[in-house]
């Protein structure tokens, strides 16, 4: 173990995520049956299995265009146990809140959860308050949500399927979230609004549950789809190709990316999944992607590719081959 | 809704906490299926039930006399699914960490951690870590653990099978945790060493599985013996009584509480709890209490009273009888 404090990378979910896991968590967890490499883990309960997840939500400010932290906690977490092939029925949530967050605030939190509850038919049926004493001036309401869920397809959407040649369909754009909240903290595209994608991923995969050749499914969160490829290639060895031209891009978000001097492949997302589908059912999947409201702009980006190197390689629009490799320090502080 | 702001009472466990819940929570949360009368949620599924918690963990200073922040972590959810007649199975952990935070600390907590998952027969099978910014000079880990357990009783211990005449059984002394926190924190006690209580309660309940007569069970955690009686009166409507005498309390926490003007009735607990148990088998399940290594000084201290008002009265050792009210204000902050 040669972390000697923790930063911020620490909780990137990048290099420093990994570090922090390999180091310190893993060796300490892994006969306990942590399974870090799912969004949610598997267990089997008689004939039925469960999937079944935490994740906290961290966001400044608490409202953003396009959600907040409340639809946050709620769909966070349900993403988690829909991108594994399960039907999300259960949560519980634990609030951390600092001495002075004002209760108009809370309850607006509160109500956006309902709202966000009610809408993917979940139920929330076990929660937990501590309050924590603010220091320095911010105050903050942390949420950690956890989640049941039962699995609905033959197989779970995991790593151990992936195979070379496997063909990767991105559900839609990419970039919204983070700059939908690095907007709303510092004031800026007061006439070029950008709203978080923020979204249950549920309904649109559910179409997908009786299709044999979807073999892993995967929200881009913290990362970005930088991030997560760079855990695909990780998680099989396999490496992966991306394709620029096909990976869509709102223009807003490009144009804002170019400004400031972000990469839009490592952009936060919270409504958007990656999926890695038998090269045989690609169109098909993309076909039924395409149908439903959240997945009209899927495109199929890249493929797994045969090199048995596990690194990510972008085919850019004009021509060239690049590396994109894991993102590591930083990224964006308090963003999901 | 007429919290302005968030106190540190809020947090408490005790009448704070309940008008938060009352205020702000279950305005939103009642239609969502929260349980809040339990410490853990009863889903059913197929022909099991499961049983399904979150709690927040919050310790300052993270290592203290007899437990620390990790034992607590995994004990605390375990316990509040052994308290509903469940045996715990599965816990997701998701930890919020300050920037700055010692590795060593984190992975000294990850090692407790550890420990009491394996010597408790638990899985800790999912997990979330986020990193905040420091604030003032109070370094954090913040611990939320839910859990999943499948009810081993053929009815759960929870409020509803609570009757009138029902006697009241404490497994054993009250008081040790808070007075050890506090004396890590304070550096009070040198001569005479307090530790925490912190323990699983699952193999001191297993036995009592098969008992159709224990009606309820709760562990004495946050507002202590005084406010869970207050909950259970209020959840019930039925009067609380309880035998000063009877109670179960160390020398050395009673000495300290009266130099340092505490009521051990509201110390906070973690390896404690309390049943009400149909008055023909008390004595049957006193006796099996007994005879585990927890339960070794449990107490039949008091009964469930046939009056109809929900308020709990201490019969004291001097004869006379006192209200004990509902704890109000923050006790003592950042225990467990």
């Amino acid at each position: 173990m040669n972390i000697e404090f923790i930063q911020l990378a620490h909780g990137s979910g990048g290099s420093g995520t990994a570090k922090l896991i390999q180091q310190i968590f893993l060796p300490h967890f892994h006969e306990l049956g942590l399974q870090p490499e799912n969004d949610a883990a598997l267990l089997s309960l008689g004939s039925k299995t469960l999937a079944f997840t935490i994740d906290g939500f961290v966001v400044e400010p608490p409202f953003f265009p396009g959600g907040d932290l409340g639809s946050l906690a709620i769909n966070g977490t349900i993403n988690d146990l829909a991108v594994m092939g399960a039907k999300p029925l259960w949560l519980a949530c634990g609030f951390i809140i600092s001495v002075g967050v004002a209760g108009t605030v809370l309850d607006r939190i509160a109500a956006s959860m309902q709202e966000a509850a009610i809408a993917a038919g979940v139920q929330l049926v076990a929660g937990d308050t501590k309050v924590i004493e603010s220091q320095g001036k911010s105050l903050q309401i942390l949420i950690t949500t956890a989640g049941i869920g039962i699995l609905q397809t033959e197989k779970p959407w995991h790593t151990p399927r992936v195979r070379c040649g496997d063909q990767l369909i991105l559900s839609g754009t990419i970039g919204e979230h983070t700059l939908a909240v690095l907007g709303a903290r510092q004031g800026w595209f007061q006439d070029d609004r950008i709203t978080s994608d923020c979204a249950n991923l549920y309904p649109m995969l559910e179409p997908l549950h009786s299709l044999p050749d979807i073999h892993w499914v995967r929200d881009l969160t913290r990362g970005g789809l930088g991030g997560v490829c760079n855990e695909l290639a990780q998680a099989t060895g396999y490496g992966v190709e991306l394709y620029e031209a096909e990976i869509p891009i709102d223009r807003s978000v490009r144009g804002w990316c170019e400004i400031l001097g972000y990469d839009p492949l490592y952009l936060a997302n919270e409504g958007k999944a990656l999926l890695a589908v038998d090269r045989r059912a690609a169109a098909h999947v993309l076909g039924e992607l395409q149908k439903t409201a959240l997945g009209r702009h899927a495109s199929l980006v890249g493929e797994i590719s045969s090199q048995q190197q596990p690194l990510v390689i972008l085919n850019t629009s004009v021509g060239g081959r690049r590396l994109v490799p894991a993102p590591t320090g930083e990224l964006f502080p308090r963003i999901c």
